[in-house]
């Protein structure tokens, strides 16, 4: 029996929490953390809500994951985020020491690759998963913001 | 008259913070956020306390002082940090834009400095204020805790 459970099917949910935030108005952004093929933790991009730089959705689902397991360590986790990581989330996840990180568009200006962030030794990174849905997006958004 | 709002005079005060976070069993880091030599934001390291990697000092309190201020940017706002900030960290500050950091100790493992993280062109940062202060605190903790 085939997989159903692969990266694209997870970084499906991350696109949908991507929509969410472009329907609040928020750069289009969505993650979400899976253990043992559950999702534990979902999230979008809220700093224009908040007014809050940090509440990337990579932290906030950092945050909810941690909660979920009653431990900060993300080891066995994996974090689906439709663009690639800041210096700031890349910072976090480097302290979570979650097992994989999985990105859809690469961002070639602020994304933590281009930056130089460090990652824990042990984090496995696999890069450009539904890259073209997820820039898409992102170009949606910035040409209606334009408007 | 001399002016009483030096770096040392806003620096014991995240000192203070610092040792609050020592006597919960945190490791103790203390950070304030000033404007206009007022102190608008106050935290301590909490990420034992609350299973959360996300938890230091620096990322509540910009959290707070981007609340207090009713916008996401830190312009004109001075961080005192009793540790120098790590990757995370100073990469929320490098999105926050605030104008100037002040921190006491060196981080040489972890520090933003060593591992290269970037902050706003704008920021201004200041090393080694009561550093000494500030280590021992560390060191006393670590020390503590082997015990």
């Amino acid at each position: 029996m085939e997989n159903i459970f692969t990266d694209e099917y997870f970084m499906k949910k991350a696109l949908q929490e991507a929509e969410v935030a472009f329907e609040k108005g928020e750069i289009p952004v969505g993650a979400i953390i899976v253990i043992d093929n559950k999702v534990i933790a979902r999230s979008h991009n809220l700093t224009e809500l908040l007014n809050d730089v940090t509440a990337h959705a990579e932290m906030q689902s950092i945050t909810a994951a941690a909660n979920f397991l009653g431990g900060k360590y993300l080891t066995g986790c994996t974090l689906y985020v439709t663009l690639e990581p800041c210096q700031m989330c890349a910072g976090a996840l480097y302290w979570s020491q979650i097992s994989k990180i999985v990105f859809g568009a690469s961002d070639e200006n602020r994304g933590f690759e281009k930056m130089g962030t460090q990652l824990h030794p042990k984090t496995i990174v696999v890069r450009g998963v539904m890259a073209n849905e997820a820039s898409s997006l992102m170009r949606q958004f910035f040409i209606q913001r334009r408007k």
